[in-house]
């Protein structure tokens, strides 16, 4: 099936303003309520929130094979499960309907009140049920400025690193769309002696993980594998994430079972999943693998996607400040070798299932994707434009992330993936 | 509300055979395809099955306050989250339509026909979808083999373990109901020389986890906490629980995030829950905990249950060989503990989430709860009845564990948690 879609001379008869995230050829997915309060699957052009359900209810998918209320639902899980064919029939649908010329719906008023919004008529929901959440740790960068912090610059990466890519299970509970609030975590921390009480009260080392995370379908029975060649037709697309970290919590507790209550918290992830149909032109190699990996996980091609991320922190008040800028290219295993690996023991992957990237830290100091690294641990304090000083994130700080592909005059973002911190609660 | 149903001279007008695990003092939830393949949540005494959504629609649960379909589920997510005062009147209420010299529903032959399956009529389905699943490594004497083996066995235990319920996220998707086969997981290994390739194929350190879990219903929006003295309530009851491991894998995978692929290929669960209600009788002190813990962890009383654990090894064709006998009394911190100390952070706690209580293990050699302790990292293989020896768990082995209460002529059991091994998946 061709991505027409993905033609770069497309327009749409609703206005994109300049440098927006949502030209025709993204067509996001996101779960929103409307103005009238009902729950329903959309995507959107430029500043325009586009219903599914409607749209669907209306005859507009005519022809695509979609059970009556499949976007009339509180998730994009039975959507997404229905598998790649239909995603992209209806992706390429959508962007007929809405392309400069076809005045099918454009002339319809009543039909166009009830399926179009202003973004800020709606309210937009997590777009998943995510039923397990798994975080890898794919960034060289990365792993190489933490075990350097923590362990010995000489031998920074673990010997597993170079052959696996190591991940773990997060927890799905604590996953909130972008724009909700995050109360500072409480926490046991170190004793300051050995053999001493811990310490206790809310973390003083809250950071952010600058990360993408993908969303897979329905990938495997138990005790089946996924093959490498096959492991994108089971990614349906990424949002952008940040896996919010208290350091001072998980340096206490993550010996020997790794990450816990340091990162339960809250997992903020943008509102709209960008597919990988949508990416298809932004591909790139990604760093050469050297030892070789082992068979199962052996590549060729571009494998990779070139997203440009940025984070910030805009202080209560205040203006932003950008810390970081990374790139999404820098990750060293691959999606698809993530989930392949992934199954390798028969794992099952579902439907909603989020598999994150971990931190995504570039080659350069400007370019690390978590306070713990931009400050080295606290050493070098990061300043503000007001003028105050950073080792980590203070309380009323919201820190912003975008992550955006741009090439030949087309750009494909994710919107907005922030959270403003409040105080801890008592 | 008074726990009636837990009178021992309490007598069923069903069957209970001798040394049953279903006495009418036990009324478990599971939920079971009929013999007219419907999916119904249910519970059982002795061997009879009990169809609780034909029961409902029968009108036996009149006056009180249940939804139509509350029972006609594949899953026991709603009635879980309806909280403990209906659990308790449908607890009571079934005590009473099932109580010797109670004819309501035993003299009607067409209710009967419509309710009562033996038990080999149906089949047990998984009781909940479990949202997120934590484990815990709460039992001091697991903890310090661990530490032994991998470590140092005069610093055995971590600094951190005598101060947190130390745990980690696991894997949602691979949880199955007791029964079900699990396939020898295919997996990395560590080198053979430094520097060198990773071995790949089938486990060759296949090993079972002697444990117990419990399931909560919805306990805490996120970024509140649940303290301990309330704990108890969100807690819904308990299943057997084997958490399969591949120690080879886990080896070289786990640093530094925690163990995923050497956990997440299956973790069998018993079909039936059994209410805290109904171990309400069992219950014990656990041990002294020294250090005292913080003051959100400092708990009085008998927060732990006298549940005696068996497991054993059935080798294709063969005859059972018990391994090792333990106690979930062990575990050195208790489930409110457990469940406070996850909530310390804010992280939210939704119905049908289930945590392991890591392996229990007890203080003698042959209450290791693991064949990793009980043959010391395959220092001392075991002999089984048929001579042959395991240092861990041969393909066609059938693991079987046991869990169940005893005391004054009363037996509250889990029935079973068992798992046989299949050959890897090429």
């Amino acid at each position: 099936m061709p991505l027409n879609a993905n033609n770069p001379s497309r327009q749409s008869w609703i206005n994109v303003p300049e440098n927006n995230d949502f030209p025709i050829q993204n067509i996001p997915f996101g779960v929103f309520l409307t103005r009238d309060d009902i729950i329903t699957i959309g995507t959107r052009i430029g500043d325009t929130a586009i219903d599914l359900g409607a749209l669907h209810q209306l005859g507009y998918f005519k022809g695509i094979d979609l059970t009556d209320d499949i976007f009339l639902q509180d998730s994009l899980n039975d959507f997404i499960a229905d598998g790649r064919k239909t995603w992209r029939l209806v992706r390429n649908r959508i962007s007929d309907i809405f392309l400069k010329g076809n005045h099918e719906l454009q002339n319809n008023n009543v039909h166009c009140d009830k399926i179009l919004f202003k973004m800020d008529e709606i309210e937009m929901q997590l777009p998943v049920d995510v039923g397990d959440y798994t975080d890898f740790y794919a960034s060289k960068e990365h792993a190489t400025n933490v075990g350097s912090l923590f362990r010995d610059p000489e031998n920074a990466l673990l010997p597993n690193w170079l052959h696996i890519p190591i991940g773990y299970h997060g927890r799905s509970s604590s996953i909130i769309p972008s724009g909700t609030p995050v109360h500072r975590p409480v926490g046991q921390t170190k004793p300051t002696e050995e053999g001493g009480k811990p310490g206790f009260g809310p973390s003083k080392a809250l950071d952010f993980e600058l990360e993408m995370a993908f969303i897979t379908t329905d990938a495997n029975d138990l005790g089946k594998r996924v093959k490498l060649e096959e492991a994108e037709d089971y990614i349906f697309g990424l949002v952008q994430f940040n896996d919010w970290s208290a350091r001072d919590i998980q340096a206490w507790e993550y010996v020997p079972l790794g990450p816990f209550l340091g990162k339960s918290f809250a997992s903020t992830i943008s509102a709209w999943i960008v597919t990988l149909d949508a990416l298809e032109p932004f591909r790139t190699d990604g760093p050469v693998q050297n030892p070789a990996p082992l068979t199962y996980l052996s590549q060729g091609g571009n494998m990779n996607f070139d997203i440009k991320l940025e984070v910030g922190i805009q202080p209560e008040g205040g203006e932003e400040t950008v810390l970081a800028k990374s790139n999404f290219k820098y990750m060293y295993w691959s999606m698809a070798q993530q989930l392949t690996h992934h199954t390798l023991n028969g794992c099952n992957v579902r439907s909603g299932d989020m598999m994150g990237s971990g931190t995504i830290s570039g080659p350069t100091k400007d370019s690390y994707g978590s306070m713990l690294e931009l400050t080295w641990r606290g050493a070098n304090p990061l300043t503000l434009k007001d003028g105050s000083e950073r080792k980590f994130i203070n309380d009323g700080d919201n820190v912003k992330m975008r992550a955006y592909c741009e090439k030949d005059g087309l750009r494909i973002g994710f919107g907005n993936c922030d959270g403003k911190v409040l105080p801890a609660v008592e």
